[in-house]
């Protein structure tokens, strides 16, 4: 075992028989601190791995970085336990010099100003972050097919799921069906900040013509990431929320859901695949 | 519709059949800021509904009160956008002078000292609050049969489920299994919190005797608004984290996972469950 499975043991109750005892694994879940230019920025419950990824892709999410040379180094911090042990779990990003900090205060979503935040906006206008990268102008069309199929292979390459049961996956995707790169983690959001910041790491923002295939639900701040990281189609196995439509709109963004091995729905900007 | 639900026009695809248009209808999702003493404190994105509750049961969460009293006012703030409407996505909450306002950089998970916040602690003592409540006190039995039959319970009174597909849900019952409180959103937390919000404006907490059963997975921090509400069984219908379990161990709390109908997985404190 390691820090991303845990062996427990567990007490299996089945109603009208004996109750009984036996090992079972369980999805990791450790908090990760983020620390930027010297202080702590946030902390994350995630499932410990692919760490340097998932600061990576955070600051892409929050739009403080979208190349590579402006996050220069990333290393965990040499601190130990009070038992001598390095815990892995405290992560400092080095910026660029020219790269903005963000204003922690609208990062930690607080307004500080002593007027309502939000009385005076539109929902989407309150929450939403400004992308680099126009997603109207990727215009590649996806088979209906390999799109459909989508669910199945990500499911099928999940192997943190297989032995718990208990964790949300993401996967990207060419036009072609070609996984470029899976997470898994207890926190859906975490595994696309992990996707999203293998691929910056490696240089390949803006993803255009890429799909990013997730387990669960479409919230807003998923449709975000995806923008922000210009993935052009998300497609989740189940529902999206209102907003995440909306704001899917608004990007340019292919909103699919329901994503059921033949069968889909379109949210936005349907013009992309191609049936 | 309402904010709770909204009506769109989508693309339905169906490999190798006509692509079609109909209507479809999502679950709403709006930001709600939360301000406390005359500031803004957090913005969450939540299902508009039950926002008072919401903002009772985050605080309750973040452990600043655990008493009707603490909490005597809550309002929208009368501010309009731009078209001159109240947005009702903002709710100012007053507490009662005694009650400490939280530290906000803990309770935004930032740590502001030089030092590596969570270098030092083991993982669970990094993130955890205190609760007023004593579990261990609880000893009351609930039912296996009783238990294990709440998932269904839950899912055929979730309405807002029925329509769209994409919420999640939060059920308090009583050990015989009535069903006190149900509440739906598309964020997990914010489900667990208008749960807990009804009961501590109701004067109920702590919640002794009572089951708190969830939609999807049991997470460290569903665990940890159970036992600051004083719940002493959770149960998920999906997997717990790792973190999840040390947690629910360390503080006597119940932690069923699997729950399925006529079996259950219990990951700590078995001896609540009368087979």
């Amino acid at each position: 075992m390691n820090r991303v499975m845990q062996r427990r043991r567990i007490t299996k109750f089945r109603v009208g028989a004996q109750t009984g005892s036996r090992e079972d694994v369980l999805a990791g879940e450790e908090p990760l601190e983020i620390r930027l230019g010297g202080s702590a920025f946030t902390v994350t419950m995630r499932t410990p791995g692919d760490d340097f990824d998932l600061v990576a892709g955070f600051l892409v999410s929050e739009g403080v970085v979208w190349e590579p040379g402006q996050l220069p180094s990333l290393r965990y911090c040499a601190g130990v336990d009070d038992d001598g042990q390095q815990t892995f779990n405290v992560v400092e990003a080095q910026l660029r010099p020219d790269v903005e900090l963000p204003d922690t205060a609208m990062e930690r979503h607080v307004y500080t100003s002593s007027s309502c935040g939000i009385c005076g906006t539109a929902s989407i206008d309150a929450v939403r972050k400004s992308s680099r990268f126009d997603l109207t102008t990727d215009t590649g069309q996806i088979d209906l097919g390999i799109l459909a199929s989508l669910p199945d292979r990500l499911r099928t390459s999940q192997k943190l799921f297989d032995r718990t049961g208990g964790v949300h996956a993401a996967g990207l995707f060419t036009a072609e069906g070609e996984l470029l790169c899976l997470r898994e983690d207890v926190g859906r959001h975490n595994a696309v900040d992990k996707v999203v910041g293998w691929a910056l790491r490696d240089g390949m923002l803006p993803l255009r013509g890429t799909i990013l295939q997730v387990s669960g639900r479409a919230s807003f701040e998923l449709v975000q990431k995806a923008q922000l990281a210009g993935i052009p189609v998300l497609a989740a196995v189940s529902a999206p929320s209102s907003l995440a439509a909306d704001l899917a709109d608004d990007a340019g963004l292919t909103l699919v859901g329901f994503s059921r091995g033949t069968s889909l729905n379109c949210y936005s900007h349907p013009g992309r695949i191609a049936a």
